[in-house]
């Protein structure tokens, strides 16, 4: 047993104000949402106008990491000192009520608020790009080329701190006035979960390998196997 | 057969720049991807500062529709003439190439910018909010109880011109340096599909209906059945 670890104490942005009971402070749910995450979707002002853009990352302990071409806009801007909304959202389930009116989705989201900054020091890149890749695919970078000195200095990396994050979870069956279960409708969660479908082999690996996948392949779910 | 539809030209922020091959244009691979996501992520700047806030849509036409409580800050802050950038993200697959740096996903994404408008009138309100139920499971609102007028003004619904939409779209297998397929390394795609699990009823729905689910909940998938 660990002791549980404190929780967050949210600002006055990640204070959920809708809704409030859904509202997760604690750095564990926090953590788990972000990875089990495959893409965020990063928020910042460019000249007073909004921009979202869906990327890939990875958390090493108390950071998100973020990475792309040297010249990517939306990362250019935040290493640039453009301040970021990131959230990442993981819809669990359509929630069917019997009134159009109490349809919802079951979720969890994160959001975050942070200034990002450039990661130069290049083993902290290589150790970005490869969380990275083995957040998408874990134990995938044991079957890859690591990233090359050229390769890093052609990426740019940025580091989020999770400082000012907020998590928000719905769960649990529709919400109903209590006339409506006099009606004839059906009312219930249909779960959704993001499904792997048979790997395909490009074909290369085809010719050498036939129908054999790696298993860091073909054990790859989400939400993580313990 | 019908004439294909005028491509939208693209603005200075909807061209894409980054990897400018996966840019699209057409009106019906906008409208295809918006069809098929479930959540969009709703990005805008308030007093300077960016916020992304996910939320369910719906499509109607050449206009997305949001809705929410009266008092949601995001929507209304778009009602209230705040510019937004709203993204559709699809993950089709995780793209599994021989070196780190050429990891990617297969996904199908839109990014539109607009400024929204409250809708005030009831018949469009209404629906707008139908068409919602709609596209979270198509045929469902012929299972529940419509809003009522009161369910109607406790709800903030805002339209969203497509005027300023492109979509970036990345399919097939990983690119590779050359020398790199000489690795003794697997390359491929694992594809990601959002899939239903079995419905659970909750407990009125079990008394009064046992296992029997309606049709448009045990036919639901993603994407949408032609």
């Amino acid at each position: 047993m660990t002791a549980p670890e404190p929780a967050m104490p949210p600002s006055d942005r990640t204070r959920v104000r809708r809704l409030a009971e859904r509202g997760r402070y604690d750095r564990a749910t926090v953590r788990a949402i972000l990875d089990e995450g495959l893409i965020c979707h990063v928020g910042f002002a460019h000249e007073g106008r909004p921009w979202v853009f869906p990327t890939a990352y990875a958390r090493i302990g108390e950071h998100l990491y973020l990475h792309g071409a040297n010249a990517n806009f939306a990362l250019r801007s935040l290493a640039d000192g453009a301040e970021a909304c990131i959230t990442v959202t993981l819809v669990d389930g359509l929630v069917l009520s019997r009134s159009a009116f109490h349809h919802s989705m079951n979720y969890r989201s994160v959001m975050l608020f942070a200034c990002a900054e450039e990661v130069r020091d290049a083993e902290e890149k290589r150790a970005a790009v490869l969380a990275i890749v083995d957040h998408m695919v874990p134990g995938r970078t044991d079957g890859t080329r690591a990233p090359t000195d050229a390769e890093l200095r052609k990426t740019l990396v940025v580091r989020v701190p999770l400082d000012e994050a907020s998590a928000k979870v719905r769960t649990g069956p529709p919400v109903e006035d209590e006339e409506d279960f006099a009606l004839d409708h059906w009312g219930g969660v249909l779960p959704l979960t993001l499904t792997a479908g048979e790997p395909v082999p490009d074909d290369e690996a085809r010719a050498r390998f036939g129908t054999a996948v790696p298993a860091h392949v073909t054990r790859w779910s989400r939400p993580l196997a313990p």
